[in-house]
């Protein structure tokens, strides 16, 4: 019997995006693992096509035996057409499903409003359906608190920037503020660095690739780092205050 | 027998820094219930003498019941050699308890690395003694997800700024960023209100007071609210994409 249904009586279904956090099972929050006991349906996104979502791994355990898991592939390209098909046919998917009377969950890294494909799903299902989002701990935050080291104090700004900005973006932004998360480090990594260099950045900087995973490497001093020694999933966190 | 020492043999005592999330005790981590099992004293902070610390209440039905809990005044105001002493005074209280041999927590709202005074706990404590932080759900990642409004996607930045920040720095912000989150708001809240509405920027945002409390309070539409309407844990988000 789905979810949505208790005690004979219809209750409307939902569908749940839950934030997963950036890795370690144990960074999920109580609210997520109490979600998935709710639902019926869990979609997960796979960049891969029959690759294996880095998001299910890390609720696996939380996961009922009765829950069934969908995998559908997210394409991780740059083919906006190709994106907006796969996220329309997901969409329509879990509206079915939904109105069916079962509750879909569906799982993304890190938090669920910061630079998350999961949003592209969500505008879709707004107006059909109920939508509930669960948070989850973004990279940053957890490479900030495992270093301990303030992302950002008192009267301060804190600026997360994707170094996939222009880069007079980039460069405004080392320039006017202090504190500075820097995301999607990979695709430039060469560039970055050498810019955290000439900005006289690089002391007050630390990389970390894999945060919270097994393969987590942390990088005190970025100007010896080489774009084969990280991942994709690679953060750099700057404070010109420390 | 204290935590820190198992099976006879003599384990190097910690300091844990734990975030607790927003208020929904259900938004704290996995991690962070399994570290309040592992400690032997909770240091909580108290805005008042006397008061009830909501750090505390949060984490309550998660501490297991031998754990001392020891509160203490935090001063919140603004006369910076009165919080020097109280912090020093905590810290030194702390390095001994750990030296002595026993795990020690301290609770802190939201997410220890952003604008909370933990950061100033842990910089007196981190030469002395080993430190572990545990990341929490910002009060403003809680509120985007808890809406279902992204905070920032694709190439956008997202700036976090206090509004006890500089005006010139407020009004630089808004007019050259996109996505932004207006922490602090209480103090000078009409002056904020007023801004946002002389920026065109009234009909992006969205005001929640006591996110994820009770008391939690949504106001779509910012320009009629009065300070005495909202609480002190109050923000706002900017979104000009949406």
């Amino acid at each position: 019997m789905p979810n949505a249904f208790a005690f004979g009586e219809l209750i409307m279904a939902k569908f749940y995006g839950i934030g997963t956090g950036p890795g370690d099972p144990s960074l999920v929050t109580i609210k997520a693992v109490e979600t998935l006991k709710k639902i019926d349906i869990l979609v997960t996104p796979e960049a891969k096509e029959g690759g294996k979502s880095l998001a299910l791994s890390i609720v696996q355990d939380y996961i009922p035996e009765n829950v069934e898991i969908v995998q559908r592939h997210f394409p991780m390209n740059f083919n906006d057409a190709e994106k907006e098909v796969a996220w329309q046919n997901i969409a329509e998917e879990i509206i079915k499903i939904v109105k069916s009377g079962k509750n879909v969950g569906f799982v993304t890294l890190g938090d669920p409003m910061i630079y998350s494909t999961y949003v592209y799903i969500l505008e879709r299902l707004q107006d059909e359906i109920e939508v509930e989002t669960i948070p989850g701990i973004s990279s940053f935050s957890n490479i900030a608190s495992s270093q301990n080291r303030p992302l950002v104090m008192d009267r301060e700004a804190l600026v997360v920037l994707p170094c996939t900005a222009d880069e007079a973006h980039i460069d405004f932004t080392l320039k006017h503020y202090n504190c500075i998360v820097l995301m999607k480090v990979y695709k430039n990594f060469k560039e970055i660095i050498d810019k955290l260099t000439a900005f006289g950045l690089a002391e007050h900087a630390v990389l970390v690739s894999n945060s919270s995973l097994n393969e987590e490497t942390v990088y005190t001093d970025i100007r010896n780092v080489t774009k084969e020694q990280i991942s994709y999933f690679s953060t750099i966190l700057v404070n010109k205050t420390l």
